[in-house]
């Protein structure tokens, strides 16, 4: 489908946002982008670097607009539905980039009711540690995966719109119901975002934790790249995703306590036979993704 | 210290031991490198790469050797330190790539108790998730550190030997007691392939793990790149640095509990505040590896 935006509008102009806002100028899908956002430097930054076109505030930003994209903290996503809710136009399609489904289509069945059947929710899996306009790359979303979760109301032409706006920007799209989503990256991203988290505050709450630091190395780094994330963005996407991440917070400690009891019990065979498991596993995984 | 080894001898000939012998050629360090190991493919393998010169036994490597290096798994060090010690000159000096030194030192003692003024136990931080001749590099310790754990026996010569061969490897060489390694290590190392090797054995054993792991990302791919590390080698390690592996595992269990509860009782703040403190510092450690 060969579409091309007269006006974009996007809440939030960080390394979500603005991504999107430079794969589409790139592919020549888009003639205006608007952005609307808390901080004023960002946002003139984000005109200064050409990813958007001007700053502008809710009413205005989503008049005429033909996409409107909600790419703030899920925190935020509740004033920015109220604030633009009076102002949308029958003809404005709505999508979102939060890492959480099941509670943005709550919001939106709260403050969006009477535009349902033009709200897209999605998740673009492209997050980083970093995040403000400076990190937004056209590139960002070559390769990647976007996950639509509709409601029912969701016409399919809205749907069809969202989805060509992120195969435009190199993306891959896959639609599911908000609640598999949700269920999904509780397992894959929110746990394994806690667990760093949780590793370097083990650390960095010592006496020696500049004499600690200091031997890390290499596979420290790695472990832990995901806990330089935003702690107000992962902050909301835990309380965002709390029933499914209990759970799998519970599951892990189960499967940790398991690997602590074959060391302890110097059970030397259970404790390979764990890892190869996971060698093999992580390792068929890692050729996939090449 | 200007020095030139006459003849290296290497047992176990993969990513560590075969790194070591490149650096040193590439250095002009060492005339003749001879390597021993358990499997003849790798050995031939490590021949034809120009990283040993020639295939040899324990009696005949170390038969006027300037320096051994025994860069085998740590399960395997006690039967190779029994294989050596009756053939050891008088001047030869020995060092190891082990993960976990108080072990290392405990079995020298055990083994090598003829040898200890000449015995160095050492353990350059550059490991990988790969292992075998067909992952060393020439560049493999550029920058990295090595820690040397001597024993009150080691003679002075000996330790400013082996120093020295890992400058020349391009090595920063830090001293400390084994005791201080291991506890240092179980912190910053072995807890978090512990930890990794649990998350992907959480995700690969079940019922829909595929679709799970198919909608992994870059977060994923990070957190669990050491899980891909090698089984029999990280079973050793944990085996032989147990009691404080097992010590920094039950405070990891604590620490993941408090965020864990912080969740239960909705507590954003508390969750927020632990996100906080563990992303400056991340981000801080980060920025001093540059």
């Amino acid at each position: 489908m060969a579409f091309c935006l007269n006006k974009l509008a996007i809440f939030g102009v960080g390394l979500i946002g603005g991504s999107f806002s430079l794969a589409l100028r790139g592919a020549d899908r888009v003639n205006e982008v608007v952005g609307v956002g808390r901080s004023i430097a960002n946002l003139k930054e984000a005109v200064n670097r050409g990813v958007i076109d001007r700053v502008s505030d809710a009413r205005e930003a989503v008049k005429d607009a033909d996409l409107v994209l909600l790419a703030v903290p899920v925190g935020q996503m509740a004033s920015v539905m109220q604030a633009i809710a009076p102002h949308l136009g029958p003809d404005t399609i709505v999508t979102d980039g939060g890492s959480t489904k099941q509670d943005v289509v709550a919001l939106a069945r709260q403050y969006l009711p009477d535009h349902l059947a033009n709200f897209v929710p999605g998740h673009p899996i492209a997050g980083a540690e970093k995040s403000g306009v400076t990190a937004a790359l056209p590139g960002l979303y070559q390769n990647r995966q976007v996950v639509l979760t509709p409601l029912p109301e969701t016409r399919d032409e809205a749907i069809d719109l969202v989805a060509a706006a992120w195969y435009a920007c190199g993306a891959r799209v896959a639609v599911m119901p908000p609640q598999d989503h949700d269920r999904i990256f509780a397992a894959v991203s929110h746990l394994p975002h806690m667990l760093s988290f949780a590793l370097v505050n083990d650390i960095a709450g010592r006496n020696n934790a500049a004499e600690l630091f200091s031997y890390a190395a290499s596979g420290f780094r790695d472990f832990t790249r995901i806990a330089g994330s935003s702690p107000e963005m992962w902050r909301d996407i835990c309380m965002s995703n709390r029933d499914a991440l209990l759970g799998e917070v519970d599951t892990y400690l189960q499967q940790l306590t398991t690997l602590r009891e074959a060391l302890a019990n110097h059970d030397a065979t259970a404790l390979e036979s764990a890892f190869t498991q996971a060698s093999i596993a992580r390792n068929e995984w890692g050729k996939e993704q090449k």
